[in-house]
């Protein structure tokens, strides 16, 4: 570890108000230690990394020009707002970043006035920022919303829809586009290609010698500078039609490294009576790290690193497979033999694993770049014509796509599979990142079929499963991280459709389990029995068709049954009891059902472990439900306390 | 009512090879044929008008020159599907459209081969289409899929997505716009005023002329003439820098009247090696019928009508407001005092009742055009900055907007009032615009409130309660048509967030109502007291907070608690239990619960009555689930017969 950098600038900065009493001759300097202190301080932390040092320049010069926090400026997607958080008053807490009760690792409203909108999910930016210019039209307020989104994000749906309204806020809305050629993995298809081609166009290339010329004009007034550097832009416009059409007054592109660009422009824009503007800014992620620039994807998210020799730290040797891993090999394992089926990916080709498929089946490999909505009707379609899609998408990001999930999926009884990755609770994420509610979600949905992996093994068979089943649509979840380490058999075999399976027998307690809780629930189980406690642990596998004959059985020959699931009210627990209801199955019994799922907030991040202990979903949570339910009030004595430590250890 | 016109060429079409085997110089009587019946049929039985003669010689020739159904035609939406339909083999069934039993309104894949994919939402059909297209690559065969979507329907970020990975399928994808500068409400936003300018140009007003041009050269090969089509074409362009910009080969604009044109420039198009191809085609939306084109919106869906009058057949007189209106009336009235409550759609300003606010206020309606997933985000923007948006979405519709509900709404706390019209069976729309999922997808969202409102007089209460209540997001739906006829207060106040209302106090049956169905439930009542079992009906106006004194009371003093409503699995009755279940109120009690919700499957368009009572839900069913929990035998002989048809009758 080497020690924190000198940073003489940056100390006289807490707030923006300090950054705009220098001098545009301070301004490098500032820019260079906010980009050392950054790198510094994720070295400590891990985190994300590209993105931010991508854009530390063009961080100073908006808050430099603009009147943050009045004037709204808002990051997309929010994790290359770590420079950002430096600026505004949050430098000495960024070594909490990403950790329980730190610093989140995007924008958030709660945390700072100077984020106006929190993020986390991509192109929400031009939406909310034209709702805020809108909210200061309509009240007669000067103040803009500036809304920074990156070339990647402007693929998503979302972005177009706003654009295509940009025009209701008048002069209030910039868009600054932040033009990287990355977004999480390379950006792909047609807007990605417009812009290259805007990029490699002769005139561009000369903007360092125009650059020169800016510069070398500053004895000028400054207005006469910013009018210049206003037209320099403009004379660079090679291709903003695709905007300019869109009803943008398009300036750029502008290096988005060089500050004596970036300020005078920006000045301009503010002053403009022109509206809605989009200033295309070019940077290079990851710049000025002297490791982040050659595996772009793998940067974009980082552990803690030595900032010497790039070298990350290792986690502890791996227990089992990641979930992600296990996926991938099952699905490429089937693909061998299965030329219908073919992978889709939303911009995560890495996060999924779908890249690991695409090194073999390059042909049946699509990534449709940050676009959800059509990843899954472009499935439906895939479908329609007997090719077996596998869409590989986070449960968080699946909410983008509801819509075309029923309507074009669902209601159509199409034989689209969802790869549903990160269920559950992910840790350092936090909250926008949960995968809480596809269950509840899903299940609603007439023709789906709806499982979730217990185990890394299970999760084969469930890929297999989804192979075979050819009758309409259905989803697999699984969480993030490893799996439980169990056996991997030789031969994976499919499941049968709405069978669950019993883990361990007993009498006295069942615990049913859906999804990733099952090491929870068989530890429980253990504590359980150790205090004379029969306990059955059954893996539902299917949240729906639910295995009826199974959750009849457990109800008839327990005294407690228990759900627990890694998902949200109305999901699981909500079928079983739905079930029990309406078969009369409750009707005058001793049984008392409990149903655990997580709690109705939104968990902010920390480790998964603690989080799911916040939860309430950890092994001693749910022997602690199954001593409530039998009445045992033996709970509170020190026994108790020991035995509950004991299983939250072995957690 | 007049007779049926007199159609010799369509006679001689069951099918599109019927087509294709006539002379391009009967296209025009074909089409004029079409037409003709097409107004005829409607006339008969109401339902999709406009759209369906404005792309009548569109039908005709995409028909005659694409091998359908080996090459996919996909219409977006659906709605202007009735020409298909016509020449597909389903001329004789029109009579039955969107009637029980019948066909559907839209496209449907189970309906006819010539329905590659089902439709009812919008912007869907790039998507799917690109699908087949790549599935086509893939397997090496030449067929191609063709997607018309109009201009209104490009709005959507869906569309977008499609576009801006069109170029995977090679030249197997063409996409039709169809530009008639309206979708259901006319146009707004960038992409529309961009297709203004395209056709306001000069170049396109000489088109007919060289269209003339065309015609006179029919004497030379079919080859020749489409070559030179195709040349004048894209002589034509004058702004189809957009789509060219985004990677399509660019055809256009084409009088989508002119079949003179249309047929060679699509034999063009079928024969290209370039692609991805957009032909822009310009039609006029209710094109030939004489009373069609002065009320646009009006006649998107029209009523049986007299085809020489244009005069619509009245239903009834209305016996209770429409809860559309009754919503419109109250935001309107609230408006008044509260200069920061706006009002937001996405091309429904109709549909919705926010056009008659926007007449009263102007500034403060917002159509967004087809942009769901915008109009939510853009109202988060709005709420950040003290500003009250509502809303206002069709259940069905809120689904596009799923993940911004979650991610910028509901995470963050922002007082977004969602009114959510269409809750519930819909009718003669059919599956595709059922709100069946709207309570169970929100009420598993943290920091949610969400109501449903029972009578029309609660809606205005609803408003009201949204209007006062600042705390974060809350949503209320409400049935589409006529309310209860229940009488309207003078003073409408707020609801105490999470209080429900008892209606009839009872002790033997609970009944608790959650929307829609409360007249049902009430009249439920009267027939189980006319047999002697003394019944509660309680309407639980929230979802979410639950109201959970009153359950509990209901719970205690009841032999049968009944949970009514027009949802999925997952919503209220789901919540109900949990509650139940986790407070320990079900252990071991002789309680009752039934969970009453819509049935797990997809529903077909029939009348709204009928719909409800094959879901379940009407008052004899409340009455049969209610005599059967109490183990009651005499279900099944003549009284109980000659009860439940009174109770139906009543319904």
């Amino acid at each position: 570890m080497t020690n924190r950098p000198e940073t003489p600038h940056l100390d006289q900065i807490t707030w923006p108000e300090d950054l705009r009493r220098m001098t545009p001759g301070d301004l490098r300097a500032v820019a260079d230690e906010v980009r050392s202190d950054m790198i510094w301080s994720v070295s400590q932390t891990g985190g994300h990394f590209g993105a931010g040092l991508g854009v530390v320049e063009l961080t100073v010069a908006l808050h430099y020009v603009f009147n943050t926090p009045h004037d709204r400026l808002i990051w997309d997607v929010g994790h290359q707002a770590y420079p950002h958080k430096i600026l505004t008053g949050r430098r000495e807490r960024m070594l909490s970043i990403r950790q329980g009760g730190g610093l989140s690792g995007f924008t958030k409203r709660k945390e700072s006035d100077y984020d106006p909108f929190g993020a986390g999910h991509s192109s929400t930016s031009i939406s909310a920022g034209l709702g805020m210019a809108v909210a200061s039209k309509l009240a007669g307020r000067p103040e803009k919303a500036i809304a920074v989104i990156g070339d990647g994000a402007m693929s998503a749906g979302m972005a177009y829809e706003a654009m295509n309204n940009a025009h209701q806020a008048g002069n209030r809305l910039v868009v600054v586009l932040n033009d990287n050629d990355m977004s999480i993995a390379p950006a792909v298809g047609a807007l990605s290609a417009y812009l290259s081609r805007v990029l490699s166009s002769q005139s561009y290339h000369s903007i360092r010698d125009i650059g020169k010329m800016v510069t070398s004009r500053l004895g000028r007034t400054l207005k006469e500078t910013a009018r210049r550097a206003e037209e320099y832009a403009r004379g660079m416009v090679t291709g903003g039609t695709l905007f300019e059409e869109l009803g943008f007054y398009y300036v750029g592109p502008i290096d988005g490294h060089n500050l004596d660009h970036l300020v005078p422009v920006f000045e301009n824009v503010r002053d403009s009576g022109n509206g809605p503007i989009l200033v295309h800014v070019v940077t290079e992620k990851g710049r000025g790290h002297p490791f982040g620039s050659e595996h772009k994807e793998k940067y974009h998210a980082v552990k803690k690193f030595d900032v010497v020799t790039g070298e990350q730290k290792k986690g502890g040797p791996a227990k089992a497979p990641q979930y992600t891993a296990v996926f991938a090999e099952q699905l490429i394992e089937e693909a061998k033999d299965d030329d219908k089926i073919v992978a889709i990916t939303a911009a995560m080709p890495g996060g999924t694993g779908v890249s690991d498929f695409e090194k073999h089946f390059p042909d049946r490999t699509f990534d449709v770049g940050i676009a959800e909505q059509h990843a899954v009707t472009f499935a439906a379609g895939l479908a329609c014509e007997g090719y077996k899609p596998f869409t590989a998408i986070y449960s968080t990001f699946l909410q983008r796509a509801y819509d075309q999930v029923v309507h074009d999926v669902a209601i159509q009884n199409l034989p689209v599979r969802f790869a549903i990755d990160r269920a559950g609770l992910v840790g350092a994420d936090g909250s926008t990142h949960a995968g809480s509610f596809d269950v509840t979600y899903l299940a609603a949905l007439p023709n789906m079929v709806v499982m979730a992996a217990g185990d890394e093994a299970d999760l084969k068979r469930m890929v297999k499963t989804a192979v075979e089943y050819n009758d309409g649509p259905i989803a697999f979840r699984y969480p993030r991280g490893e799996g439980l380490g169990v056996d991997m058999p030789d031969e994976i075999e499919a499941l049968e459709i709405g069978k669950g399976r019993v883990l361990r027998a007993g009498d006295k307690v069942a615990i049913l389990s859906l999804g990733g809780r099952l090491g929870e629930a068989l530890k429980a189980a253990e504590a359980l029995e150790a205090r004379g406690l029969s306990t059955t642990v059954a893996d539902a596998r299917f949240a729906k068709p639910l295995d009826t004959a199974l959750i009849r059985d457990l109800a008839a020959n327990h005294e407690v049954l228990i759900t627990v699931e890694e998902g949200s009210i109305g999901g699981f627990g909500a079928h079983v009891s739905d079930y029990l209801v309406g078969a009369g199955i409750l009707d005058g019994t001793d049984l008392k059902l409990r149903i655990m799922k997580l709690p109705d907030l939104y968990q902010d991040q920390d480790s998964p472990d603690a989080m799911y202990e916040a939860a309430g979903l950890t092994a001693p949570q749910i022997v602690e439900q199954a001593l409530k339910a039998l009445g045992r009030n033996d709970l509170s004595d020190a026994t108790a306390a020991a035995d509950l430590a004991g299983g939250k250890a072995r957690a």
